[in-house]
């Protein structure tokens, strides 16, 4: 059956684990996916490919993609801008292919803005308490910067509601496979089947009685 | 996490091979769901038991469970009327079980008036085509028959959009387990998980700064 690709967000709570688990579901489901790349401002790095690690921009040119609305989020961090572009995801999922964006909470609202048809997940750890040892856990982040990002979490979880699943990363590989699960059962959502839908409703009509 | 069960209506096209998907899933995942049992004024055979194949009710009974709105959805065969009983439903769900329907087009919308949280999946074959060809496969319908299913089906297309989700049964396994999948996935929507956020944002407060 035809069918545009879907446009998946996975985002939540720094330290929730979504990096690990986009990671984990391309290495167990090879060549399904892609990976939305990002415009950046930032220099580019040895061994770096433009078009495939990021698509480099100078301040110039990614100002402009803000200005035509080419980006779907953007942020800055230490003075270098990361971006998503639109026409990059656009032309993915018009070739029937899934695409992955790991984002930001703020960013991936936005992209549920200019994409109601985007999946959004929310990636929490089992508990309050666990989020919390594992931001202490990665051993690299002071006292200062782990009460600062419970606190950054405290905020975000008012937007959870507005997220279309939940993924509770207690034990990696369940969640992974429960991503991959809703990802397939999305594509099955009637709203997603109309051209099929319609195709079978022609098809059945030769079978009218006159 | 805590949650109610789902209610989950297999339905579709007759000759679509909903009882098969049905039976298969029940093998392939014992013990996972329940299969809602229906009440009926058919006579009991032997072998049936009450409250298993069956609940077993005369005329007066049944009668009375739709006046008193305790029947989900119902129709009538040979004189014989069959019904889905709101009330087992309802204690399945609450016991946190997912409960399985398997029932005809007309009743599945009828139960997600009733439940607008059922999950509606609509079983259809490949193409219109293989559809026929399965109703002539069977060997046990004459021609007229045939052609009548057909002209229901015709009809029942109309109904499709406002079912949640669209099973193409062409390979058997891969439509029970898709089936499967999307059981899975609606435990994770955020709008079943109410209780769930709601618990880990009190939760994160205690991480509130002062």
């Amino acid at each position: 059956m035809k069918q545009t690709g879907l446009i998946i967000v996975l985002s939540g709570f720094s330290g929730a684990g979504k990096g690990t688990i986009m990671k984990h579901l391309l290495q167990n489901h090879p060549g399904e996916f892609n990976l939305s790349i990002s415009a950046t401002t930032r220099k580019k790095r040895q061994g770096e490919v433009d078009g495939r690690d990021y698509f480099f921009k100078t301040r110039e040119e990614f100002d402009s993609m803000i200005e035509n609305g080419d980006l779907l989020e953007y942020a800055t961090f230490n003075n270098n801008s990361y971006g998503t572009p639109k026409s990059y995801v656009e032309k993915l999922v018009n070739e029937g292919k899934d695409v992955l964006l790991e984002i930001e909470i703020q960013g991936a609202l936005q992209v549920k803005k200019i994409f109601p048809e985007a999946v959004l997940l929310f990636v929490m750890p089992p508990s309050a308490d666990a989020l919390k040892e594992r931001l202490v856990g990665r051993g690299t982040e002071t006292e200062d910067v782990v009460a600062e990002r419970l606190a950054i979490s405290n905020k975000e979880a008012e937007f959870m509601p507005q997220y279309d699943y939940l993924i509770v990363n207690d034990i990696l590989e369940n969640a992974v496979e429960q991503v991959y699960s809703i990802i397939s059962s999305e594509h099955s959502r009637t709203a997603r089947n109309v051209e099929n839908i319609e195709k079978i409703k022609q098809d059945l009509k030769k079978f009218e009685r006159s």
